[in-house]
């Protein structure tokens, strides 16, 4: 697919004697179906991947309850997935880097490289971007997909496939982190000890926070975190009459100053207390999207001169991410907890698992 | 007054022979009165100078109102004021670059350079910070007053005393446009017509903002923010549900994406506007502080990557406001409304003319 | 032309019933020749330009004087010319921003947007980068050219199409002015008054440089860059050893630290000058390329943290350009000292005006 | 010593019943004596501290060798040494964060903070800085030293007085670690194994580099850097003709990009070397001072966007020294190659072991 090119693909059979790629369709609320998946041509720099690790995630989940995420609606039958990692079978004439037999993961967003914000770098904001299932867009749960090359990254030996479709999810972690300037001298406090928490949480680590609070509601989520890495882990209450007592009791943790907070849950309680916590010329980094319209203590906050940063997906995040997994500064492994097949009851069933509660954290298919 | 020195000054008499130093004190609510004030001794690095121009700040109208301005309580008698400028008449034994019969601007603030936000350069968030007229400080409404020579900034010839005074002001507008990063590539919403947005709004300006759209519900403020340059005015109401509909006219006004806006007012509307309008990968600063908890939709502004920077107060303004002065780049002889000399009644009608509306936008003292 | 698309266009003759498009074609050291140019299909995302204006720059002369410049060699015949503005004649069939009629300046240079470099926003500096004029990539000297549509930028109605031309010149001094972040705080330094010197020069001050001197060993070029705007000229010898002496003459037309100086020259005079009147913490960037290996005294420079930043060529510097030209901020029309039309012979005439001294800054051709 | 204080003390006898505090005096030529040095009064900021570790750095010897360093000139007795660790003995009378028997590390430099870097937060190059042991200051190699309670820091339970004095050095390559911008996406090239170039490797390494990879001419020192951590080491010749062939080792040995280049020997072949070998778009940042005019390829370097960065000293670096040390981060020990008491002949053994070669890495005194 080229510069600005098609659409990921679109409904459709097999020519004779050509095998029949097969996709998990959302075709309606709470209905997923696997069909066949016709795949766009290959463009010169393109590359057809056969996937085999696609991992769920809560965007999924919420197209799949409510046909709907954020601004975006499903209006027309699509493929789900997006955080995948599969194995080149093929690459259009123009491709260099990689042959068929590579382990690549995919980073799923094909930006139109014209806009300014994709010329100056923030690639990630661009408007035109078509991004694996973000409606109209197909996503990658499926047997094969075309994708361009220069958005597969080769897996290191010692990385498997399923570590590389985690790249997806650890990108948001590892894009909260340079937004916020994270170093070996950011204190990190982080709100919420889920999915989205614990990545965010990992890459902090990597990337040299030297001292990691990390705060809940759900007892079994912390002792999830501090397995994980977390140098303390405070229990709060969901009432936001307790905000001051926690966050003192979050100082307490620290032992320090806050340099940064993330508020990985992003609602009115959390967003309070990443403010009132983080120390006077800090950071917070808001991550998760609980509620839209916040009733937060703004103004002290940046009379304090704390800034409050956003993120939107990632950019160039890759590169890192298997950069942390090789090397072992990441490990993503635990993170997965349940793992299924790729056939019609599987599908519905890691679904179900992944939206279930259960203490899922990553539900994964291989493929 | 060294480094962390004391308050800066007492109440008190003048020895025989000596001129009586003369200042408003804050006596109580609504009650200012002119009194002897006891200047402290003159340190090494310390100069004294005879005051010429004092401004009335919106946070002196709060103190004399309510005794209170954010979380600062006067508990004592205090002199009031901190925008000023005036003559060098003594200076300590290490002063080398004043001498007396300089005429200079003073910047109002005393930080310990010891913590770690003055070594690394963000003293104006000094936890240690001592500031004219913010309890317990003493201010600088008095016909001397005892300062740090390096806090005291020598006017260029053609900058007067009134205008030196106006750095003060005019700070607060250079320092957003320095958090904010404003330059010549950078279209400038302004929330607010006040005293703040207008100095903001000269401020960005000068940075070299090539437009400038300004906002406010009052339309003589409008017109006056017009003279003194904005591209475009736009009349607004204070309803939440409008919104959304000013947003569409201040993008029409712009004839550009917003890269920062400044929320000069500091209100639920105001900073929801701002939060709306500035396009993805842009800034909202917050300057003003209407609301203290605010309701906005901080979420998808977030998931646009708008950033929301502080401000407080600022750091190493002076050389910059004056150099913007001196060069013609800010007229501030515009903001000044009013004049009053150092008599006990016109200290009180100045302070009720700062008060009172009318269309003030600064008041000065001459002394 | 596409996503990393071919060349610029081959030599051939135009189809019957076609307008033939001429070319200034360089065939051989000191030979241009006129010749007919055959375009490149029109790809989706192009735009064919009818060319108006192109100026000459220093590397054109320089491939005409040797097939070479830096390391890029002339092996085939090549159309010359890369400064240039045009109208559109016909759009791409995905373009929508344009239309027939568009008045236009070009961004010379089409990169690859699939490496790291692009991807991070710097991509000037990619590997892959197809640059009017620079070989094997064909110039722009030519009737007609096809180029991206997102590299032609639409002319304000007040830029005439020679100062759209001129936006390529001026970028340089503006990428130098950004990677330096020249700001109304920075004292500017230029060694050399030629054109390159001129452009920084006038970009420093768009960019709000309070105080510029300027340095040259040419009482001519320092009085246009007088007239043009410099505070204060400088005339210097050619000979090292009046390095110390002449960095006090500059500090003395300074009367002020030297925040950022700008090599415009590239010799190891022009450098070591630079590197000594650089104030502690200031910056040196290197912008001419006199001489390839330097003899300087870059480490009692580096002791003061001046730190020296290189520049190659510009990225995403054509709306700031437009905007200063538009605004008046920058007054590009004094560097065109002449113009020529697009004959064979005049052809000849322009190159050895530009070569041949004489004081010409900016040659010109309008077709 | 208050702000701007007094120098660091003189020479002098104890009063009667005070012990007799003994320095070592650098009072000619190599000539080191230790003799009584009074102590200055201990201003309301200062502490007084027993010195009880004192590492030898290069400048130390020079000093002895020749009596100047750079541009300084010892024209009086001066008391040496300035990587120290001490045992607090008294505070002055606003000390409230140490107290009598803490264990601290002293950061020899007070800064004037009054001059615009100062209050910019660049007050490493203050030019008002006293320095211990930078004439005409006196140094720490004494048994009692008096010094500024903001530079003292307290030492972690785990962190040993001889480690504390490590965190002079190690500050050089946390300075020039953060100068560069190094993290967890940055492969580093090393010029030199010599003190610095292992210090600046072993931070590179804590500030999360990937890979690293050191050059020197001698084998030992990169065995010694092997087993500190380097990734590859590359052994090269004295020779400048061989800096391309040494430019590719380089390259293979990285298996990548170098993104960033310390050269720490400071030399035309070091400093060529780093230039030739670094990315475009990366950064060479030069800490060693061999050469001080260089004759080197700036230009090409320039033109690939390769920025020089220098470094002077340090800021802000000890808190981070010490949570470096204390996380186990950075194992400094290893570098402590020799130990010696204070007396008059151990002190002359110590430097003529740290001038002599035979594999000294760092000498230390434990007093």
């Amino acid at each position: 697919m080229g510069k600005g090119g098609m659409s990921h693909g679109s409904a459709g059979e097999a020519k004779d004697g050509e095998e029949e790629n097969m996709a998990a369709w959302l075709l309606g609320i709470n209905t997923l179906k696997i069909q066949p998946f016709k795949l766009p041509p290959l463009g010169p720099h393109d590359v057809k991947i056969r996937v085999k690790a696609v991992g769920i995630c809560g965007s999924d989940v919420h197209y799949l309850k409510t046909l709907r995420c954020a601004d975006f609606i499903v209006k027309e039958p699509m493929v789900i997935g997006h955080e995948c990692a599969g194995i080149i079978e093929e690459v259009g004439s123009e491709v260099k880097k990689l042959v068929p037999g590579d382990r690549v993961a995919l980073e799923p967003g094909i930006s139109c490289w014209r806009c300014n914000l994709c010329k100056e770098g923030r690639y990630n904001l661009c408007p035109e971007m078509k991004f694996f299932a973000t409606p109209p867009v197909h996503g990658s749960l499926a047997n094969q997909v075309v994708h361009p090359a220069d958005l597969c990254f080769k897996l290191p030996d010692n990385v498997s496939l399923e570590e590389g479709a985690m790249c997806e999810p650890l990108s948001v972690g590892v894009h909260a982190c340079r937004r916020a300037n994270i170093g070996p001298e950011t204190n990190v406090l982080v709100m919420g000890a889920g999915p989205i928490g614990l990545v965010t949480m990992l890459a902090a680590r990597a990337f040299g926070a030297p001292r990691i609070v990390i705060v809940d509601v759900d007892d079994h989520r912390l002792s999830v975190a501090k397995e994980l890495g977390a140098d303390e882990i405070v229990k709060v209450s969901p009432n936001i009459q307790d905000v001051a007592e926690e966050v003192s009791q979050i100082h307490k943790a620290m032992e320090a100053g806050v340099d940064v907070s993330f508020d990985c849950a992003g609602f009115n309680k959390t967003m309070s207390t990443a403010l009132s916590a983080t120390r006077a010329g800090g950071k917070v980094c808001l991550v998760g999207m609980g509620h839209s319209e916040m009733t937060v203590p703004l103004t002290p906050a940046a009379a304090r001169e704390v800034d409050v940063v956003g993120i939107f997906r990632y950019k160039n995040t890759w590169p890192l991410c298997l950069e942390f997994i090789s090397s072992g500064k990441i490990d993503v492994k635990p993170l997965i907890t349940h793992r299924f097949g790729f056939s019609q009851k599987e599908v519905e069933e890691a679904f179900e698992t992944s939206a279930g509660g259960g203490n899922a954290i990553k539900v994964m298919f291989n493929l």
